[in-house]
């Protein structure tokens, strides 16, 4: 079964604007360790395209992000965008979130939906959504050497992927078993996005953040 | 045909028990450094199944460690029990030690007996065995952007698991040669298993540590 | 189809010695942080062998990291050569710069044609070159938690790989066409390879670097 937020243009366009995102967010952490243009790119990549790469490997399927023209032309174009317009996109910090948040909630919603329909159980589906959606940022980090953004950061990032991720289990079910049709899967997919993106906002706004291990004294 | 170790249910509950303990240490981890409890949540589980993780993507079969429930929830109730217990399990260092050198051999056992029933050469059987062992605390280490323990503990780690390892190669080789029944096997098994806790424990009690390179001077 | 370069006991030993080099240097990184001689086997096997693992995981077949025989003892036979003779081997900077860029050029005209003639796209076959080639340094170094050479070092590394994965897509795209026969797949290769190795050594003799972000200031 075709991914429903694939199905038309318009969401493949939205895909492609979000790969775009996150390779400018990705490549932005290399422009500021001054590294060079390959490093900016490898890094505008991995963040863009990591986490589906990811997926695909624990699916035993072969990997969107070194298979699809497209995504790889977003991603590469993204770290060259960002290696010229670093100081305006530096500017935009609001605009670079929401659209981050954007990308986190669709990578988690079609993270998801392709496992659900590749025949993989609610759980691993979750895990697979998540590995979409947080993976890319991850394997940067890592690669820079530095402790991964959503670890360092408390303000909800993975939670909202997780709840998304969750929820898009049930739609998928919905779905598969009849209940629902393509119109009203995208409809409800849009609902878990926009939750995604609101969840995230919410968190750095009013900075709302998730609580550590219980605090407790030794006695 | 099935792995010894997972045909009764003693020795799933000892599995599950390994995962938990595994779990516990790695999400300790995170709550030393003061990181919040979806990264506790995550350390716990990348601790406790991401060397089955490693060793299913090479195998090409799917990971247990985003497909077999029970594994799962032992390893994030074990993040949850130690956000909570932080403080009585920092008090257990020997027991952790012990419970922690006995996840060692099981997975080193359970990796590689399960790499050679699916038709791995005993050599590739040896790497899968080990990556199961140690790729847990590996990643978690290489996440939480520290030099991973296996490197910086001087104490005998990844050399038990090694040993077990190829030990338990011609204990699968026997039975698949039907020199052995599944009793054999198990006792074998659990010969191994003991074979590495003692070194791993021997190894820290005695201090006995593996050579670096050769000492030499500029001449 | 048979990989031209392994198609003779030549090329095999040219490959093996590259494994053997690539190894040296990785496991010397290990023995300059002064770990033991487990930690300095595992450097050289990941630096040595990681890049192809990655490759094959991508794209789904055994990873001759961990099935290959003689790979894999070339591998470890130079993790133990490096624990005694690092000495000796530091002073050889310029003979090590030079295997190592041979192993470079191999490395990516091997990986770019297995994936070719295993029927990837000229675009992922490039990714599965490259990845072949940088991937086994690229994963030392986060184990090792530097910042990976290919990203630190100014001078052309990743760059050099690129175009020779670029130029042997041609090359098996004109042999699956039938317009090359073996021989002129072999000289064109072994041309490639030189390009490789000329890139990368004018590079470090010239102190050419690439290019980082465009330089703006605030205004």
């Amino acid at each position: 079964m075709q991914l429903a937020l694939e199905s038309n243009m318009f969401f493949m366009g939205v895909e492609y604007l979000a790969v775009f995102c996150c390779g400018l967010v990705g490549g932005l952490a290399a422009v500021h360790k001054e590294y060079d243009l390959f490093a900016i790119l490898v890094t505008a990549w991995l963040t863009a395209l990591g986490g589906g790469v990811l997926r695909d490997v624990l699916l035993e399927v072969p990997p969107v992000g070194i298979t699809d023209r497209w995504s790889v032309i977003a991603a590469l174009v993204s770290g060259i965008a960002i290696a010229v317009l670093h100081l305006e996109v530096d500017k935009l910090k609001w605009s670079m979130l929401t659209l981050d948040a954007l990308a986190l909630g669709l990578f988690a919603v079609i993270g998801t939906s392709k496992a659900m329909y590749l025949g993989s159980s609610g759980m691993t589906s979750v895990f697979l959504g998540m590995a979409t959606a947080l993976g890319g940022g991850l394997v940067r980090d890592m690669l820079l050497n530095d402790v991964p953004m959503i670890i360092r950061d408390k303000h909800w990032y993975a939670v909202p992927s997780a709840v998304g991720c969750i929820l898009d289990v049930f739609v998928c079910k919905g779905r598969m078993a009849g209940l629902l049709n393509v119109e009203q899967e995208i409809a409800l997919d849009l609902v878990i996005i926009a939750l995604i993106v609101g969840m995230r906002l919410s968190s750095v706004i009013f900075n709302i953040t998730f609580p550590g291990a219980m605090e407790r004294h030794n006695v």
